[in-house]
């Protein structure tokens, strides 16, 4: 049996990127959804995102819903920018913790922002200095780092390549993101190799998607090297824009249930986490796909 | 990188449990969806079962959906049997591969047979002893091995004495059934590790449902042990009784999808297998939980 981490830490990005990928929702769900995820042991929570209104409008309310917020002291809230602009605002708004998104391929960066990753690459060292005069940290998410819908294929090279750029840029963390749910288990392995021999000192979170089932079977593997930091999605929202009815993000109760269950402490309670997945589920309006909200924890027992 | 095996040997049971679980189709509906899978690379296929009508309306017409299946000399056809009026029925159409299930746990076997397990394994013997008189290998399948909807934990050291009964019984190979996906990784290395312990040399498979999401992990931590013999449904038929919504047995393409593109052959291809998952939903007239079905293979792009 390999090791395991004693414990992970999980960051629930429902609120960013899986309302992202809904129909929008009013201000004050997304408030209550933050305020009752903030109760459940989760540590850490992605709250808004600060692009522009007619690019994602399902965040165009972000500075409203952090006033709203009940903060709590045991969490600690990220926001995603896209550029200098959105990074001012954040900052504006008190946030610490800030995140950049640049796809390892040109295809989906450009079909993103409308620019070349290494045009995105290029305006890191700036954000990142902003950032940190701003008292903040900066993490670079990479995403289609398994695999990009346009382009297929993604190598590890150009992915470990954006990496070394990020840490050259001065960003303070790495999180690679399965935007389509391409990664599998051996994808995972040697990545995440290939990462820590290129960047060992940047601190490195994984971000999977369930799109095509693997979600904890990449995370499982990624656990067996010792990674210990994860994002999930209450109820898996989020879905996929490329595949109409296919998954989002892993949700986060599967992935509580299933570490719990393996002694890998996440600090959630997954009650308390259930009732959140049932209320975000009707905020969105739909079947969200969390299987671990169908079928009850695995201590739910029937009468005979 | 642990080693994984080069290729492994999938059992489809869509036609049997996944059915089982759904809506009655019609015989002609069976005909088609074993035939079709038939066609797609598979070598084993779980056809159908000689359980009373009464007790599963949807297996009724075992006998004509026998009769009538294009039998391909590629495919192994097995045929799962509770007793001895269902094993001979089985010997009669002509089966060669019996499967017999007990459940570890004596709540859920009583549930399904109303006997105690110790009474159902008092029965192998004489079933093992006529399947051989007919020709027919005998294997047994441990239901509720990783937990009961009812009693909730299941000791390892009950599956393991069923094992071992089932072996001084004269069953030819054992399979491991996580009857409502209750499994995790650490919880399958334990299970194939004792077994493996106390059984060595009898032939063991695995059988995962994805009720809570953990299904492919499951898979996984199987696989890095050598474990090469699994069981999944097309499309991911069959639900789980327990709890109306969730996601039944492991849908065999998001097994293949999976398996791959790691580099372990399954000798399925995955594209014809995506159409018969598209036969199987149509024909139980609902959306079915595959992931793969609905995003497609990885190999698939879209245009910018």
């Amino acid at each position: 049996m390999n090791d395991l981490p004693r414990r992970v830490s999980l960051r629930e990005v429902g609120p960013r990127d899986g309302l992202q990928n809904e129909e929008p929702i009013s201000t004050q769900a997304k408030v209550e959804l933050i305020n009752a995820l903030s109760a459940t042991g989760l540590r850490r929570v992605e709250a808004v995102s600060f692009v522009h209104p007619k690019a994602i409008p399902q965040m165009a309310d972000a500075d409203e819903v952090w006033a709203q917020v009940r903060r709590s002291p045991d969490v600690s809230y990220s926001a995603l920018v896209p550029n200098q602009r959105g990074l001012e605002r954040a900052l504006a708004a008190g946030f610490t913790e800030l995140e950049v998104v640049v796809s390892a391929s040109d295809t989906h960066n450009r079909q993103n922002i409308n620019r070349t990753t290494q045009e995105s690459l290029a305006a890191l060292p700036e954000l990142a200095a902003k950032a940190h005069e701003g008292g903040a940290t900066l993490q670079l998410i990479v995403s289609t780092a398994w695999g990009c819908p346009y382009e297929g294929e993604v190598p590890v090279e150009r992915v470990v390549w954006v990496a070394r750029q990020g840490m050259a840029a001065g960003i303070d963390s790495l999180a690679y993101g399965d935007t389509t749910g391409m990664a599998t288990p051996t994808r995972v392995v040697q990545l995440v190799g290939e990462t820590r021999s290129a960047v060992p000192d940047l601190p490195l979170g994984l971000h999977f998607h369930n799109t095509r089932g693997t979600g904890l079977a990449n995370l499982y593997a990624a656990l067996q090297l010792g990674v210990d930091d994860f994002d999930a999605a209450v109820a898996g929202l989020g879905g996929c824009p490329y595949a109409p009815g296919a998954s989002g993000n892993i949700a986060t109760e599967e992935v509580v249930s299933m570490l719990e269950d393996m002694g890998v402490e996440t600090g959630v309670d997954l009650d308390a986490l259930l009732e959140v997945a049932e209320m975000a589920e009707r905020f969105v309006g739909h079947t969200a796909p969390s299987q671990v909200l169908r079928a009850g924890p695995r201590s739910r027992t029937v009468q005979a």
